[in-house]
This record gives structure tokens, C-alpha cells and sequence, in this order.
């Protein structure tokens, strides 16, 4: 793995370049993948491949903005480093040689201190290997992901964009917990945040689709989907957002607990006689949306049991309600601590999906000046409130890949956040 | 202990008939009582015993409201029985027997299905059993009192106010965590709120003092002291409340944690080497203003470290700081949740005595229409909001006990709650 002096002339060498950059998003056991042109932000190729680490993993690789995968393949992908090898193999077919991909960006997690977006060298591998136990479905593939990049492409320069990086700079009073101060100072408990580069660009796009004042302005986003997030954004700024610690906590993820009080923990292991680790295992995988539900924690089979009146179905209501009051409870809260609100956005399969649960959500607003644009809503517009209200709303994909391109750009090319 | 069939002849008996009750409070290392005539809700006796089971521990009993205690003592009170002897003894000394004391109630803490105020039965004293891990530091101490008194005056009837009883009648989706639903539907599992007495007293005195339609209103209750819980109370009923299933949860505590990622449990065993029961055991002792500030806890340290420039001034305002946070944060949640916000009243020792705090939490409603009274907040008046605030602001001093004494009467007179 590359050291830190590594790039004191590499950064010299590439500075204001035209750039070809690879970004790749890891999970547990899934690799993506978009080859962008930062010229014009034209995506080259993309692809992905699912149950890496099974026989039957699967790999659809595209070419340009095609809508049938150039390669597609069901196949035993033993490890993150395979899945590494088969995309460079891919791009190498189609484009015939590597030499063009000048930086390679990950959708990284968690490294504690080595927040934010930076190159990565042995010092944040090490500090990622630290925190695994925070993102244990996610640090331990990227690290192994990161350094098969590093072995085949030993020139090109590898940047991670933390997630919790967007989170950064917020006052200590809204990160720390009421926890020992040396379990702050020495270990690093503490509220980090998460889902950085789809808040990023959502907010962007919110500012940008309104025409608000880059500099002063007050949104919440919510980025609702298998996990879900709502953040206070306030003058370019993540004030405040609500996973913590963790990307357990929060309001209820699909099939993940969110906030629940810790000392639940010794209560249930007395209650069932589970250990810890059983009691952990319950909260990450029959938690959530799945947990109440009795479903798969997807909001379409949530949704589908509501309306067949299935055995489920007052579960299923429980569920759905649960979130909207959660997300309400977040917006409430940041909307006080902004001081006031200007706008909301919704993103994510739920955000983007679900017009009945953003109208519930927005309603509360209410009794601030907002209306909603019912017909717009139902429709799945971008902006779905009325043009006399108080408060604006609007809905929107989100592009984190994009995200992680141009901070992996602005890294290779020494600049600084804005 | 009695059974269920023992008080239907029972409350036929005292329908209606002047009381004197006898009020108990009890901790892990505390005693304390009143005992009321509740014709005119005078006091007649009070008292309370401080380090129960311990060789020093201490004990003033007072008559009426003189000053100075009428028994003074330091010595060895072995346990919580001892105690509910010496109070007994006091009383039977002052008003020559026991005969005048037609029911004892007792602030109790948490028995799950068991909630409101209730007649203490071998079913209700069960379910305190039952969920003693909640309440480890109360539920046992109380028993033990109890099964005393039960068995010094087996014809008075004992009942228990359950400080959950406050917060029953939310909302399921303002209650249910998102953790599997066999353990909230089997073991109780879910949010349960405290601080009923205080809350029910303080919220009352509010509508009392504004004169606010009893029926309609929106109020945010913060009971703000060694323990604080922020309360949102609508139309007549709690819903929702900052402490969760225990009152570990909520907004920092003097020295316990507060709201934190259940999965930093886990993190910080791994990194400090400590055991599951070592952590909470730092959490509750170690945590909330305590362990950030590193002082005792006690805001009077607090902002005496802050004021002399101490070397945990820094520290301390944190500290501060993060409760300040948090309590907007719930307040901000709770206003959205109830579609905006009347009045706001404060009690306990913080929120009586600490001008500054209430002014940093207030002025976070500006955006609102509210108009600190300044003059009215550095005096500690009443009421602290302008004539013309578009909401109100007011400081009180709780009165647990009368709250107790008067769910005693009811529950004894066989009435409904209103």
C-alpha cells in the first residue's frame, strides 16, 4: 500500500488534468462500478456484480449508457479481489489498455479521524481496519477491494470519500454522547453520520432546482430507502443528521433497528437468554421496518400486505407509521435547531416511490405555511409544493457515484473543499 | 401481600370519606415520606432518611411544616423495612396510633403491563419483580417497603403510581421500537417514559397559571434536574416523552448516559477490554453531564468550573452545551409532533435555578414568535415570556408528592382517571 510522501509529486503531476475516473461502491457482498469521463461527467461503462463470495454470483457489465449489459455472467466470484480483477479485465477489453484511468474512487465508510475524502495510504487502511468493528459488513471487502487496486494498479492514485465525511465540522455538541469523555477523546465514540455522498448530492440538487442562496439556506433531506437517513443541512453545511455512532441508529431502517434505548440490550438477553452477539445479530436483521412488519422490511411488500388485507396488515401499519412519526421526529427537531426551514427533499426507493408517505410526512409542516401540491405529489413531480408555499419540497434521484467522481478529482488534484 | 378479591369490599367501605394518606418516595439509599390530610392537602408529618444501609446513614422527621426536625438522627438503617418502621414509629409517637392513615401510596417506578396508578396486589408486586432489570436501582427497594408496610398495616390499602402511568394512552408508532416484534409484544419491549408524578403536576400547574382550556392546548414539559425528561403534552395526555424504556434514555442525565447508539456497547467492550456489565455500569454512574463535564455532574459544579476558568472549563461547557442541544432537539421534535406549542414550562432543580439555560433553550423558538422576558428569566419569576409572545414560558417548582397522594385517593375511592 502506498505511503504518505508517495504523492507529493504525483499531485504536482496530475494537477488540472482532464481525468478518467473509476468509482467503486462495495457492500458485504456486492461490487459496483461507474468509469466516468470527468469531461462533461459522461459515465464510460458501469456494472456490477451481486453474492460475491457464492456460486451463483452474478456480473452485468455495461458499456456507455446501454441497456443491455455487454457482459453478463452466473458465476463462482470467490472474493472482493476477484470481483477487482473481472471490472479492470472488462475495461481493459473494451478500451484496450488501463492507462487512462487516472484515479480510482471508493464509497468508503468508516475510518474514525480519517474523515472526509483523502487519498488512501497505509496510515487510513490501518485507521479503517480500526473502526471495522463500527461498519463490520463494509470496511473489512473495502479494504481487501482497495488493495487489489493497488497491487494492479500500482501508479493511480486510490481515494476513499468517507461517508461520514459530509458531517464534518458540525459543533462537538451535536456529536458527542453523554458517555465517558475518554471513550470520546481516546476511541472515537461518537456521532459520525452516514450516507455523505446521496446527501451531498441531494442537497446540491435541492439548492440548485429551487434557486436558493448556496450560502444561506435551511433543508432537510431525507434520503429514505433500505437505509435512511434525515439531515439538517443549513448554508452548505450537515449540521446535524440522524444516524449516530453507527448506521443502526437513526430512524428505522428496513431490516436495521435504528435508536433504541442500549439498555435494552441486558433486558432482552435476560428476557430470551440470547448473548450479545445473538441479541446484535437480531437487531441488524430482523430489526427495522422487517422487525415490526413481520415482512421483508421492504416498503412494497409492506404496502402490498396493507392494501390485501393480509394476516400482516396491522404489523405492516405499525411499521410504516413508526417511520413517518421517526422522520417527522428528526425534521421537528433539525427544523428548531436550524431555526426555521426552507426546504425538504425526498430521495431513496421510499423517498422517491412513496407519494402517500411524503404527503403524511410534509403535512406536519403545516402549521408553518407549507402546501403541498397534492396533484404534483401523487404525479411523482420534482417540486411538490405549491408555488405560495412557506416551505418548498421536492423529490429526486440521488447520484452518489457522481459524488464520489469529482471529490476523487479535487483530492487527486490537491484542491480543497469548498 | 393481598390479592385482587381483597378491595372489593374495601372500596365500598372508604367511598367518599375524608383521607389522610401517607406518600412514599423511596430510592436505592433513600427514604422519604409526607403525610397528607387530604382535606385542605395539608401536611402533617414529613421526613426522610438519606444512605439506607449504610452505618451513617441519616434520618430528619419533621411535623407539619416547621423547620426544624423533630427526630434527628445519624445511625445504622440496615434496609428500606428499618426504615418504613421508623417512620411508622414517628407517626404513631406524634399522632398516637395509625388508625387515622387510610392509605399509603408509593411513586413507583416500572411494572411493565402493570402500568398507571393501581392497588399494590401480589399481581402487581409480580410484574414489579418481573421488571426489576429496568429498574434495578428501585423496583427492589420498593418491593422490600411495601411487603413492610403490608405487613405493619395489613388493613390499609397500598397503591402504586407508576411513573410510565403518565405516558400511557400514545400512540402505538410513538412507543414501539424497531426491533423484532415478539420481544415488545412478549417481554414488554418498548418505550416507556418516567417522571409521571413531576410531569403530571408541572403540566397541570401550567394550564392552571396561563389559564389555557384544560381540553385543548400543546405544551412542552421539561423537568430538568439530577434526572431531566422533555414532554410533550397535548390536549390533556402525554405524547411522547424523551425517556424511552428506561430512564437511562432521553437527554443526558446528571451522571447517566442518555440517548446513545445501542451498538457503541459492543465498540467500547472491544476497545477498553471491559465486560457488557462493566460498560452500562460506567453508563449510569460515569455518563451524561458527569462524564463529559468530569465533574460530579451537579450543574452547580458545572458552572463553577465554567465560571473560575478551571481545567475542565472546556469540558464543562460541553457539557452544558449538549444538554442545551438536546433539550431543543426534543422540544423542536415534539412542536413539529404536535403541530406547534402553547407554552413551555420548566422545573427541577436546573430548570428552576438556571436562568441562562432557560434563556439559550427559549431563544430557539424566536422563529416562532416567542418573546423572552428577560428581566422576568434573570428573577426567576413565573412566568418568563412576554405579554405579547406568541407562546408562553413559565418556571415551577413540582410537587411529586401531592400528585401521588391525590392518584391515591382516586385509586382508593375506586374512581376513573378523568
Amino acid at each position: 500500500m502506498k505511503k504518505e510522501v508517495y504523492f507529493v509529486h504525483f499531485i504536482t503531476f496530475y494537477r488540472e488534468e482532464a481525468m478518467r475516473v473509476l468509482v467503486c461502491n462495495i457492500g458485504s457482498t456486492s461490487f459496483k462500478f461507474r468509469y466516468f469521463d470527468m469531461d462533461g461527467e459522461k459515465v464510460l461503462a458501469r456494472g456490477g456484480i451481486e453474492r460475491v463470495g457464492f456460486h451463483n454470483a452474478t456480473m452485468k457489465f455495461y458499456v456507455g449508457d446501454e441497456k443491455t449489459p455487454k457482459v453478463e455472467k452466473t458465476e463462482f466470484i470467490p472474493t472482493q479481489s476477484q470481483a477487482v480483477e473481472l471490472c479492470l479485465n472488462f475495461l481493459r477489453e473494451i478500451f484496450g489498455d488501463l492507462t487512462e484511468i487516472k484515479a480510482v474512487g471508493f464509497k468508503t465508510v468508516q475510518a474514525g479521524e480519517e474523515n472526509g475524502s483523502v487519498l488512501l495510504t497505509e496510515r487510513v487502511i490501518a485507521a479503517m481496519e480500526k473502526y471495522s468493528p463500527l461498519a463490520p459488513a463494509h470496511n473489512p471487502p473495502y479494504i481487501q477491494a482497495i488493495l487489489m487496486f493497488d497491487r494492479l494498479l500500482p501508479e493511480i492514485p486510490l481515494v476513499g470519500v468517507f461517508e461520514p465525511g459530509f458531517h464534518t465540522g458540525r459543533p462537538e455538541y451535536a456529536s458527542v454522547y453523554g458517555a465517558p469523555y475518554e471513550w470520546y477523546k481516546k476511541y472515537g465514540l461518537r456521532k459520525y453520520g452516514y450516507h455523505g455522498a446521496s446527501l451531498r448530492y441531494v442537497t446540491g440538487e435541492t439548492i440548485r432546482i429551487l434557486g436558493l442562496d448556496p450560502k444561506v439556506h435551511k433543508i432537510i433531506a431525507c434520503h429514505l430507502g433500505g437505509s435512511s437517513s434525515v439531515c439538517a443541512y443549513k448554508d452548505g453545511r450537515s449540521v446535524d443528521t440522524s444516524m449516530g455512532l453507527t448506521p443502526q441508529s437513526g430512524v428505522p431502517q428496513s431490516n436495521r433497528v435504528g435508536d433504541i434505548d442500549a439498555f435494552a440490550i441486558p433486558f432482552i438477553m435476560k428476557k430470551t437468554g440470547f448473548s450479545m452477539e445473538e441479541v446484535f445479530h437480531e437487531l441488524v436483521t430482523n430489526g427495522g421496518l422487517k422487525g415490526i412488519s413481520g415482512t421483508s422490511g421492504d416498503m412494497r411488500d409492506i404496502l402490498e400486505e396493507i392494501e390485501k388485507g393480509g394476516p400482516l396488515a396491522d404489523r405492516c401499519r405499525l411499521a410504516r407509521a413508526k417511520l413517518i412519526y421517526d422522520i417527522k421526529f428528526y425534521m421537528g427537531a433539525y427544523i428548531l435547531l436550524m431555526g426555521g426551514v426552507d426546504a425538504v427533499c425526498f430521495s431513496g426507493g421510499i423517498g422517491q416511490k412513496e407519494a402517500m408517505l411524503r404527503a403524511e410526512v410534509l403535512c406536519s409542516l403545516d402549521f408553518l405555511g407549507f402546501v403541498l401540491d397534492e396533484a404534483a405529489n401523487m404525479r411523482g413531480e420534482q417540486i411538490i409544493s405549491t408555488p405560495n408555499s412557506t416551505i418548498k419540497a421536492v423529490v429526486l434521484e440521488t447520484n452518489e457515484e457522481i459524488i464520489v467522481a469529482r471529490e476523487t478529482v479535487r483530492v487527486v488534484n490537491g484542491k480543497k473543499e469548498e
